[in-house]
């Protein structure tokens, strides 16, 4: 049977390739309120959340000829158009230099907003209209220059290199009548070298990167007033390189409340400024952890109580919600257990529950849940399979459900909460039903402390002779905040792990210690000694592999990147006997290369860890490699820094040992878009020619 | 027999091994008038060159107690220890930081010299006791800051990237009252960045690197008169970018010459100026060329007639010798023939002779000859065997021979030169007398063009079966102003050939068109398309191979540095069929990222020869590689920059094809010392893993 299908190429399989096949998708579902809003290329739709019954509420053409007559820009489809103004039928149409809301009733024009085409980091704000940007290293708010720094100093723009949760540099307050923004003065950190090969004479691109014990930057957070033009700085005092976090308004616009979290990452603090004056007005309450604290959300005020808010915490040992007074007492616990809260997706007023995503059926899987303020209690939404990313309506009642499960790519329903009745928008079919596809199981086996369950991805190829032995090749991330086995789409296997079990690679992935989802303890077993334990679980995924029949446990190879690309050269040299071949993509090698917040949540410092930055240091192992092992790193890597494979070069070197090394020039921390094909076949040739 | 040989490993053969075997020498001899000195590390002989017998002088237990007595740091041995003063039993002493003069009779230090420690390109004054040296950009004269340039502008240091046979930046006048020097403005040159990652964080070492076609440096030539402390430069004008090659003094001190050479290289001027005013006084003759002029030796008068002066040209095809009047009028040429003068070792004015070493005998050898300078007379000094490096005593009576035939490392030979009597003073063992080493041999084959003889060297295994078939590799260079097939010992085989042809292979080499030593013609046949003729010419040396019944003309690899690593780079794109495996080392891939002196002598500019520079840009080509190509850079190449090798990477990835890549972290353009063990058994390895 397997022989009548098509076998998938790099091409098919890899995102980037030429006929990359990606499950169907409904983009830019939304809500208008309560009703679901389903764009097209010709038409947009209204689809009643209850009944899912769809009505047309405008073409592409109509829209198109009144942007023509008001000589504004066409555009291609209603996908990227929005519904912000629950119960007015206006649109905000994105095009090129201008916001233009659109009445779809009255085929008009309503107004347009401009900015420059050099903005960047734009946020419109749809209660105010207000749009701030950036043009270079300076923000602006409509068609005002909000600051004026000069080089080194970046305003408006996401900082502390995004960790904390922080994706963004603009935060307006809930009405838009004011902004609150971080200013970056990183003119104090050393600049490293990107260099562009693709000029005509060489040249640098320095990017201000903090390496872990080193100077780093020094964040303030302003807060703009578009309606008098005044911007004051929060008063936040000393010491300067701490980290200002999860930004928040209250309701009435006039505090802003911030996490703030010292250098050593072991103290946050929930902070109250004054909006108007930037004073601190209290420090709500403060926590503490003998590793580390990792605050990633900032507050929400309860809808229908300016007094109350929730936070979340790891407090006990897994995120959960905790309700609070907004004096800082704490009223109580929302949610409990061996398992923890991923997301807030928003609220039901009038019912008192909070909506939120969960691991509460299996650390695999996202499921979600509404939990009652009042009584703690909580009650499943949707289905209890698979992985599910939501959308919640304007009341609280819907949600729009887009949910995978390990046969299913994608379903998306519309629930409502109330009864769980769905009206189904979308099954997707498989993408690669016409294909021969490999086995994929999923269990768990121990991690080395014996006791820890570790949930592994197994997948063989489709015909399979048991009878032999294969190769095997272990597919390695390892690090926080992520997780390579899920109850997603084929338990979450890549493209790239699907084509060598098509080869005859018998592919295992392993979350082991260290990885999300699992609680803190899981996670921080690993502090001040990155790559050790995790190695240590590595190892008891190969000997699982060993213990199959069908493996050849003399032929083990890894592969990964960034921290599984440490992951992969650590098991090289630290486990020569078992991994014989390795590919290791921008890998960090020695943790003092890392950036300053990252690096010294788990690591501590330099000057503070010297034995763990030791041990950790791959160059001082560069002496053991034996098998084989090619370093692939990309020339413009601005998060993990070319210096770690090229100082791993030079040790390697020193030591005698023979690496293998390539560089994609012009790529950043990973090799996307149609290269990725080619990074790709680089990989698989290498294990061709070795394992 | 062979088996019963030790089989040498790469530490043995290869430069910077530990336990690398080079042929006995004789370090530091030299002369002392006529007489010949051989330093030792315990004491210091005079040998009569006519009876060969030796004379202790000193020791080094004498010297040092005298140093000791006088607080100045103690010698190790006599072998850095010079005799510039004939008649006088005087010796100069360098030590860290001054220059002694010491009395070997009287066992006195007779002065010292002091210079800082930080002092650069010291060139000391024998005749005037004068020490020139650069501190940084600038240069110093004993204890006085001649220049004092910023950053950008360079004083006293070798200029237009050492072509045009320019090695130092500091010309002392025969009595060493005045001194030229070198200044060059290369502020208006593009910095290219390499890139230090032993850095705690990487940082730049910015390199003016102009490329072809683009801005160049500006070289004037100062002259200054430690007596007066003035300096005056030459007014030379414009246009600036022009090359000043070639200094030379008249005897009586008061005049300079110059090789002056637009920046098109195709005009020579030989210029003279007044050394008290910078004045251009005459220009005595010019040269041109259709494709390029390229003097590499200043005049130099005869030592017994200040008005006549030896001009070395390759206007006839050759490099020869002309004798000209002081005024610019040809006197006679001193020698012709398809042959070409190599050197110039110096006069006897008793005989009016001028002694020369060329290739009169073979293009493959360097040999000894004394010439008539009034009736043109030549006589063979020596035998007339292999490659003579001689040094020529102060009456022009004698010679040190140093000489190698391909199964002789190293004889030396004081040769009386009137009769070639000689005083042989060391045969050198073959350093691998003990060991298994592969049989060498040497012939001609024809060129592309059906014509002309290219010389070529076979390597084979010691015990090759004839009837299997072997492996070929070819090792190419195959650019300008070098040779890989001489006479020399083992016919210039380097130890990687030998170690590859013990594992099996046959290994070839041959010089084709493009190469040295075969006169102007041959050289200039590849003008503006660099590579190609070459190319072709390496085409025949593998269907050589291809014809042998123990090559595999299925399995043909290529290896080569620099220019060789553009050949392999090449042979690979251009004749996937015929060059399965390469490793390219520090090559150049776009001659357009090649320096300005060296590129636009062969390729003219991109502007002026866009065709040849397309043609030969083998990132044009990037799409053709079919065979397995291992590019190894230097991550400090100042010489071919690492744009070439990464932008050929990006090529091949735009064209999806398949190269690997090797870097040198803090190597130069080639990988020296202890490293360039492990540089060979990285090429050896690639060629093991896939020829």
């Amino acid at each position: 049977m397997a022989q009548d299908l098509k076998t998938p190429t790099l091409e098919d399989l890899i995102p980037g390739g030429e006929t990359f096949r990606s499950a169907e998708n409904l983009y830019g579902l939304q809500w208008w309120g309560n009703q679901c809003v389903k764009p097209d290329i010709e038409s947009v739709a209204l689809i009643n959340p209850a009944t899912g019954k769809e009505q047309i509420i405008t073409t592409l053409e109509k829209v198109n000829k009144t942007l023509e007559s008001n000589e504004l820009p066409l555009i291609h489809s209603f996908y990227s158009v929005r519904f912000p103004w629950e119960g007015k039928s206006e649109m905000l149409i994105p095009v090129p230099g201008k916001y233009v809301v659109y009445n779809w009733k009255t085929n008009q024009v309503v107004s347009t907003l401009d900015y420059p085409k050099e903005a960047a980091n734009r946020d419109y704000n749809t209660a105010s209209g207000h749009v701030a940007y950036t043009i270079d290293n300076n923000l602006y708010v409509d068609d005002k220059q909000v600051t004026n720094e000069p080089e080194g100093i970046v305003c408006g723009q996401s900082v502390h290199r995004s960790e904390f949760g922080i994706r963004n540099g603009t935060f307006w307050s809930p009405k838009g009548n004011k902004l609150a923004f971080y200013r970056m003065d990183e003119s104090m950190v050393t600049e490293y070298p990107l260099v562009d090969v693709t000029a005509r004479i060489a040249e640098t691109n320095n990017i201000r990167y903090p390496m872990a014990g080193m100077t780093s930057h020094e964040v303030t957070v302003g807060i703009y007033n578009p309606n008098t033009g005044e911007t004051v700085y929060l008063n936040a005092g000393d010491p300067k390189d701490r980290y200002f976090t999860n930004i928040s308004w209250s309701p009435n616009e006039e505090k802003i409340y911030l996490i703030e979290i010292n250098r050593d990452q072991n103290h946050a603090k929930l902070c109250e400024y004054s909006a108007s004056t930037g004073d601190l007005e209290r420090i709500l309450f403060e926590e503490n952890h003998d590793k580390y604290v990792e605050p990633q959300t900032p507050i929400e005020f309860l809808p229908w109580n300016d007094n109350q808010f929730i936070y979340q915490s790891q407090k006990d040992g897994y995120n959960h919600l905790y309700l609070y007074n907004i004096d800082g007492t704490l009223i109580r616990q929302l949610t409990q257990g061996d398992w923890l809260v991923q997301s807030v997706l928003g609220y039901n007023p009038k019912t008192k529950e909070v909506i939120i995503s969960s691991t509460e059926i299996s650390p695999l899987q996202s499921n979600l849940y509404r939990v009652n303020t009042v009584t703690g209690k909580r009650t499943a939404i949707g289905n209890s399979e698979g992985v599910h990313r939501a959308s919640l309506s304007a009341s609280g009642e819907y949600v729009i459900d887009n949910y995978a499960t390990p046969t299913q790519p994608r379903n998306i329903d519309i629930v409502r909460i109330k009864d769980n009745k769905a009206q189904r928008l979308l099954t997707a079919e498989n993408p690669y039903k016409e294909f021969k596809m490999p086995t994929i199981q999923t269990g768990t086996i121990k991690a080395a402390d014996g006791v820890t369950d570790l949930y592994y991805r197994l997948i063989t190829p489709a015909d399979m002779d048991s009878t032999q032995q294969h190769p095997a090749i272990v597919y390695v991330y390892g690090g926080p905040h992520a997780q390579m086995v899920t109850n997603g789409f084929m338990n979450g296997a890549r493209g790239w792990d699907l084509y060598m079990a098509n080869k005859g690679y018998v592919m295992l992935s392993v979350d082991n210690r260290g990885s999300s989802n699992r609680g803190l303890e899981f996670e921080n077993a690993t502090f001040r000694q990155l790559g050790i334990i995790e190695g240590e679980d590595q190892v008891k995924g190969a000997e699982f592999l060993q213990s199959l029949p069908y493996v050849d446990g003399n032929r083990i190879g890894a592969h990964g990147w960034s921290f599984g690309g440490h992951m992969t050269t650590a098991l090289l040299l630290r486990y020569p006997e078992i991994y014989k071949v390795g590919v290791a993509g921008g890998p960090v090698i020695d943790w003092k290369y890392y950036e300053v917040m990252y690096g010294e949540r788990y690591m501590d410092t330099p000057e503070s860890n010297p034995e763990g930055y030791e041990t950790t240091n791959l160059n001082n192992l560069a002496g053991n490699l034996k098998g084989r092992l090619l370093m692939i790193h990309d020339d413009h890597d601005d998060t993990c820094v070319p210096q770690h494979a090229l100082s791993f070069m030079k040790a390697c070197v020193d030591a005698r040992t023979y690496p293998d090394l390539f560089l994609y020039p012009g790529h950043k921390h990973n090799v996307i878009g149609r290269d990725r094909v080619h990074l790709h076949q680089t990989i698989t040739r290498y294990f061709e020619d070795h394992l």
